[in-house]
């Protein structure tokens, strides 16, 4: 059973009671990538930061520039703790970014916006992950975490540099939004493919269902809670950052954070759709082994009723009385008693036949039912 | 299985992280056709366009009059981005048109409502499926665009063709309600027909559950669930028109909103009390099931019981021992000897019979209880 | 299965789309009759009207009494519209009275309160069902619509004629409590034939479970669903009423209409308990039924497995091997080897029978607890 | 199955229709005893009253006593009526005192609150019952309805005598409090006792079940959710008291009114976990039932598999063709062809039970686990 | 099956009526060991107190210093009082220190606040319990009371020791904090404990469900249910901690509060996530015991179906008709009679096979689905 990558990878936490605040940076984690994009309606500048302090160039400049920095991977604590001084972030919001999996959230502080979302993976073996994105905006600044290298924000570099759309004439909150939206909308297709791999189950459940379909609705409630896990608190933060009234989110930006909300509830009136139908697909492939198993016991019962009680009566004729004796199993010697006795065993057979013809156990109930017809006439 | 149409159908939106309110236009769109009625209460015009274009005149006329423009077909982005521009619609409230299924919702915009409905459809085979329909109500003037052609508003048409009712004097808002309702309403149909197929299968369940009475209740459950999901958010954006306090909905049509939102509610309560029936149905379905298995059992222990004992009687007077030799088989040589088994083996079959008769288990279970009778005398 | 009435009977409403507030009079609905009561403290006029216009001297009257107005029928679609004129019902509401069923409610107009509520009816073959019943209440009127004659409404009219209690001291709005506390009420002694049916099928179901207690507890899961949905949403209404500020309903009728929402609460209350022990008795059915099979199945096997290797063994001594032939079956000519195959076969038997009975198969599990022990002292 | 006994009672309620506040009091009502406790800090009075009005004097009097006036049993309608006088009851809370039994809820009335509370009783069998208390607390007294004779309130009248706590020197709120919280206490041994016998019947569920146990089971959800049902809406109403801002519950008292709240949000959390266990342990008895009946259906294939083949063997064997005729059944002449037989039918057995052990069906699956090993090092 | 070690307890309440406020202590309830962490930004001094008394120096003394007093054991009624003198706490909040459990709750009193918490334990054998731990936070002062010795605070003392963080530097509010942030996080090892243990279950329960595996189930449920009811009054009382505004609490520590209250809600979420899996376990275990015994069902219903009717035949040609007399089996004297038979029975069995294989009976199913295959291109 494919179990979601993070499902078993052990939360980072440091240990219970720590001073709070602590950094606790995983063994295995990757070593940080510092990617800059720092742009304005006329120009893109791009840039991979070796040290985290060439960032602060970009932002205490002049102009009035927007800067993106994207950092991917956790794997050092000093370089985080740098980034920490530079945009001035609270010790227990850095220690959210490190100790993932934390619940996606909104918290103001007093600079900048904390925003913890979760973007979906998928693995190279088609499995389902997830990962924690963490979102600083500011004032002209947006600084993201996420935990591992390569994502699906990709899309949003390409607009910035090909100046599509708004993006390079609106602000930074602008851009947290294009980034929320990019990763709540790659959702989409995962849940379409579970809903396709439920209707792949339905037929198999219905008409033959077998041990590995039992496995495959279980695989398939497991990631949709998985996906229904991530999803969920994402769409009370951006609500939260729909309705926020600091004055990081512009108006027109929350036109836009409304519209990615929407796509947040639609995808959750989705999976709660496909939820509730994997439940039932419980409960049919448990009817339909309990049908499956009532098929097999009548097939058993008309075999076993009809040819015991005869093999029984071949048995009685089978017997060695020693048919001297007056009262021993005359019938033996009666002529033509074989043939009598074939014609008593027939016309048993066949009158238990008839009884379970007429209890409707001789139909296999293998035939299911065609297309319903319409009952009423199609629309004009 | 019927799957509604809809549910197969792939959703067309734009890849993840495109600028927001791109238009994809789905490659097997139909090409929109567009439909004007222009009324006021002493006349009715009725026309076909051929370009978007052709629209500004109804509009900026000075005459007093209302205008229905429909489109029906969402297949060409050159006429969508027109008739956006005419009406001064806001780009993401465009894409919402476009990438159905949206959620049934209402977002107020500067100059008009924007609401999102979903109608039903019953195809030609008598399947169930659903179609977006978007709404955008301004002074004056109602916009709708509808995903295929066909609908369930001709109803309407003719109302204002033939001036029935209050119609033609009333305003823009009426006329978005009376589609609205139209809408609504053609639901009615659709869940009195789930109805009754729920209770086709009701006696089936009880009586005779078959393979094909499983894979029925799973289709109606699925259905029922489209048709909840279709409806349920539409009982929140009718609320949300009938408590709208813009001016572009007056008094006088709030009350026919608040009528519509009634239907919504009626609809919701017999959806819910349907869905908990088939719900049941699964249930009673399982255990009637097991019910018949436990039947099946009976008659095969039963017969087996009461045979393979008798069997093993006859099988020990068929072996060979050597009855010259002291102590063997002595009974094969008795006179008599085999009516004495007879005698025996009928006293062990009647006995198992009584045993079995007083654990019930000659009892078929078939005969199902009559109509209830009256307990309290009927009132008078 | 008993199906309630109503469930059957299709809803009458009119073509979705046509114009809102048409009067669609059902086919088979019974003609109207309209019976008037008009009463002040120390007088009471009774009168079955033949037209409608006959109503408006009662109304326009100097004196100060009160008038109810009832008409049980609702087949003569003119009747109902001279009434809406004379009452200035508006046209909504009217469609309201007409296409039932409506979900029980409570909506203010301008000149009176406009009540649907939901009466039980038990028919003649016990079977339960419901009508709706529409009430008007104004200045000085009560005006109410059954949808066909014979109501629970006859000691109000009693309490009327005899002058019990405050009723006729009292104003409209306590006539119109009046009337829905007598609706109200006449639910109790159907939930508790309800409970008592439960209570009966509760031993059925763990003692000896048959078909026909499946389908009892299906038809008894529909009927709480049907009465549920009849008073759920009065509770709703009656609570709106007992909160509501208009000057129709007086402080004094508020208190009484908080009496009979607090019944209306505890019937809700009883059902929700009755539905609950319900689906549990669907699922201890299914047990119940599992653990049957089960003890056939105990019986089936002890058989055979005792049964079946040793009519194997006699099957082995009636071999026709050839005992002249050296190492064939040299047994059947040993003195006494008949018994020593008995003494084998007796000790077979009782060694399974000793294990099955370790197993605890052997035990039917026939024997239900007796009434639970006492285990603290009982108060004093 | 004991069935709590005040499930089996009818509930005594006027006919529906009747005048409300009508006084129907039950035929087999026990006739109310009146007694009175009359205390100030430093004395205590207690009398059983005759009459009624006796209880004037004691409200009367000049000195700032508090007097607690308990009626047990309700058989007298005059004694209800004369009391209802004296205290100044509406005769609809009279009723409601009548009429049991009602939702526990809180009333405010001019001179007093009307609180309808709950108690617990347990029967001499051990069976659980629960009887409607009400209270009036008003200015200087406590009047409290008991449907029988035999309370918990024992405790309170004795700390009232021997002027224990504070319980002398507060006031009539602090006495209501008394009450309200001993019958809320009572409750806590009763819970617990089912807690316990839920962990009586986890042990059987699991290893063996039995058709008691379902009845069990079944007995325990119903009892539990008579209690929760008795409990439930008791919370509301202490909610009400303690939040209540008339004059008659004082500050102090209202803190430990928050107390008895308290008490009764952890009875409701206990009642809701052992709920959730009860249902647990229906499926659990579900699973472990079919779990059994595996493996009964396992011994008697392993059986049927290996000696229905070897049966068939023995009686080829034993067929009677002519061995004179060619062809016919040479192996009955050849020497040793017993022995090869044997042989030939040993092989096959065994082969299929080693084919069995493969498939893990000589498992018994009897074993349970024992204790779970300790995975962490236990705390230093 | 391990229970919780709390569970089982009984718990130590007064008798029902009894004097609110008084103290029971639990006989076999541990003497309290009293121990003082008295700190300021400097220095910290570290006692075990021998009485209560001793402590009124730290709490009168001139220095700023902050106060832990902690006392583990409630076995002293006279040491509870004497302590509750000194600090001042409400009778009814000291009866609630020592009637636990109590559902965790944050209650005002004038002069401290009074926070029920509960801590999680691990007994030597693995098995889970949890304690009571009753925090006072008043000016300058922290009270704990622990039902027994032993917890996991030992790392908020060694940070208090060595003076990490800020925990010297900030006030008693921080001090509440920090115990509560490690009384949380201490859950947070449980709970992926018994995620690793419902992964563990995940496998046997699709491939070999045993009788163990529903009792491994069973006990895994009811840990759930016991962690979650610990947890989920926390979340609220950390959540009115973190609202609260009183001056007790200052506004950094309520940032350092929201965090904890964060790390509560995840915990709630992935207990949530847990339980349901678990829900689903039982549901797919049901299936897959179904599903086995269908296999089981097949194998018998092959075996018996192909030989038991040539059981029957064999037993015809081991009839001892007399074959002297007319029409008596004249097949037994057929020159090849015997081959012939064979021919025909094992035409009869192959027949039987190969409808069989058709029907899909001799699958065993046995094969699961390896890890499904990826059906998108991995991301690059």
């Amino acid at each position: 059973m494919s179990t979601p990558q993070s499902a078993r990878r052990r939360s980072r936490r440091p240990t219970p009671g720590a001073t709070p605040g602590t950094l606790v940076v995983p063994q295995d984690a990757p070593r940080p990538k510092i990617h800059v994009i720092d742009y304005c309606p006329d120009r893109v500048d791009e840039k991979d930061l070796v040290s985290p302090d060439e960032v602060v160039p970009y932002l205490t400049d002049d102009t009035p520039s927007i800067t993106w920095v994207d950092v991917q991977g956790l794997g050092d604590r000093a370089v985080l703790e740098a980034l920490g001084r530079i945009f001035e972030i609270h010790p227990l919001a850095l220690a959210d970014v490190v100790n993932a999996p934390q619940r996606p959230k909104v918290e103001p502080y007093e600079k900048h916006l904390f925003i913890i979302t979760r973007m979906s993976l998928v693995g190279r073996d088609g499995s389902l992950g997830t990962e924690q994105v963490s979102i600083f905006l500011g004032k002209g600044f947006v600084l993201t975490f996420q935990e591992t290298a390569g994502d699906c924000l990709d899309p949003v570099r390409e607009r910035l540099r090909r100046g599509a759309g708004i993006i390079r004439k609106a602000g930074a909150d602008y851009l947290a939004y294009a980034v929320l939206d990019a990763i709540i909308d790659y959702y989409f297709p995962i849940v379409e493919d579970l809903g396709e791999r439920i209707e792949d189950i339905e037929d198999e459940v219905v008409r033959h269902p077998a041990r590995g379909t039992l496995a495959k609705i279980y695989a398939l409630k497991r990631e949709l809670l998985h996906v229904r896990r991530a999803i969920w608190p994402q769409r009370e933060s951006l609500s939260a950052l729909a309705r926020d009234d600091s004055d990081l989110v512009g108006k027109e930006a929350r036109v836009y954070l409304r519209d990615c909300y929407d796509h947040a509830i639609q995808l959750i009136d989705v999976i709660e759709s496909l939820r509730e139908v994997a439940a039932s697909l419980l409960d049919v492939y448990l009817s339909s082994v309990a049908n499956r198993t009532n098929e097999v016991m009548k097939v058993l019962t008309v075999v076993s009723t009809i040819f015991i009680p005869l093999t029984f009566l071949v048995g009685v004729y089978g017997m060695n009385f020693n048919t001297q004796k007056p009262g021993n199993m005359p019938e033996l010697d009666w002529p033509y008693g074989y043939v009598a006795c074939w014609i008593f065993m027939i016309s048993v057979a066949v009158s238990l036949l008839v009884y379970f013809g007429r209890r409707g156990w001789l139909r296999s109930g293998e035939s299911l039912p065609r297309e319903r017809k319409p009952r009423r006439p199609p629309r004009a």
